[in-house]
């Protein structure tokens, strides 16, 4: 915490420290300072925002304003969506393959097609094991054996022109491996960027897929932001749970 | 707003207006004034709520503190857990299904078992909707023919000792179709008790599971609360997402 040290609320014996954490990480104090001067009584609701409803006028505001920064912040094209979800970055480890990889064909329009990951750290292998769960899923590169030291060079990887999906994990937080460019692929790319979301600009439209827990770089922790290309919307099954 | 009409963030301007909205509904001023003022300094964790993880002992005091208030107001016995989720309680349409109907079988102890739903207005039709795409639904009740004018009499419902569930909405919000008592049933009581949770003492012991969103009368829009018999814990099937 490097700016206003001193900050409080009602009880001044309290002092904000140092906060170094990674995630969930430090948010900056005039956002607090806001959310805790509105906290009775949001502008124009006269209500709190924990009392008010998703449908309301203010809340819609809130939740747009949000989105139009993160357009413009990443330059997100018109051909992709901006979700707030609930349930965490992790939840997307299922959602991906359940919304994606089920109702997916291979190129013959009648086999179900495959995902592809590529798996440079922890996460990566759990986002496998919950793809799993769900469908077919080709692990095309793996740097385990080295443990997990390293990036795959574009000829280390062979994506499938029909693949349902290829998924990355852009920055590994426990090996500390980092992509530092956007891949090219001929299938959707889904990207988990929830350790460095923000950190770059990145080339939006390259990616069907990008998920992110806020708690690193945007927000508080619960809510995973996901942008995904529009017509990938389209994929999912009429049986999933509403 | 009964208390501290008065009551306003850094703005004096701005005024909380009665409200008599059914959910999300009004909370108590005090919670609202504590949130604030804790808001820049959470004590003892010197960060803000929204800043620490929910590995801390701070958090963990906060969660453990609703629990215990919780299983004191409805006299929770031991044999029953309280989970916080996220999704709000129409996930737990599908929720429900999917951890209860999935794995269980019949009495023969080979065949799928089938769910029982008591449909007395439109969120259990709802909820027989979701059900319907996760397993075996039996509609052994439902009083649209009356416009949902009426709850069924013991006589009219037949619950089969072997399935998986039977499920009840404890009161239809938009058809005014209350459950004033617990009903009794040899398969465990599943109970949506979104709109009258908290409003009177239940006999927990009776009832296999209970979910409700926190909104109508707990807390804010978007935690449901879960209340759930130990042992159905164990039916949910490992292939199920993290």
């Amino acid at each position: 915490m490097t700016a206003n040290m001193t900050a409080s609320g009602a009880n001044p014996t309290e002092k904000r420290l140092y906060n170094f954490s990674p995630g969930p990480a430090v948010l900056p104090v005039a956002v607090l300072e806001r959310i805790r001067d509105e906290m009775l009584c949001l502008p124009g609701a006269g209500a709190s925002i924990l009392e008010i409803s998703h449908r309301t006028k203010q809340y819609i505001e809130i939740q747009e304003n949000a989105r139009q920064r993160l357009i413009r912040l990443l330059k997100i094209p018109e051909t992709h969506d901006v979700l707030f979800l609930q349930g965490g970055a992790r939840l997307q480890f299922s959602m991906v393959p359940i919304n994606l990889l089920r109702g997916a064909k291979d190129k013959t329009g009648s086999s179900p097609a495959v995902s592809q990951y590529i798996v440079t750290g922890t996460w990566g292998k759990y986002a496998v094991g919950e793809a799993k769960k769900e469908g077919a899923v080709e692990t095309i590169y793996d740097s385990k054996p080295t443990n997990y030291d390293r990036l795959p060079t574009s000829s280390e990887i062979s994506i499938r022109e029909d693949a349902a999906y290829v998924h990355l994990t852009t920055n590994e937080t426990i090996q500390g491996v980092q992509f530092q460019n956007d891949l090219s692929s001929p299938a959707p790319l889904v990207a988990d960027c929830s350790s460095d979301f923000l950190y770059r600009p990145m080339d939006i439209s390259k990616y069907g897929l990008i998920y992110a827990c806020a708690q690193k770089n945007a927000g508080p922790a619960g809510v995973p932001v996901v942008i995904i290309r529009k017509d990938l919307l389209e994929r999912s099954t009429d049986d999933l749970p509403g």
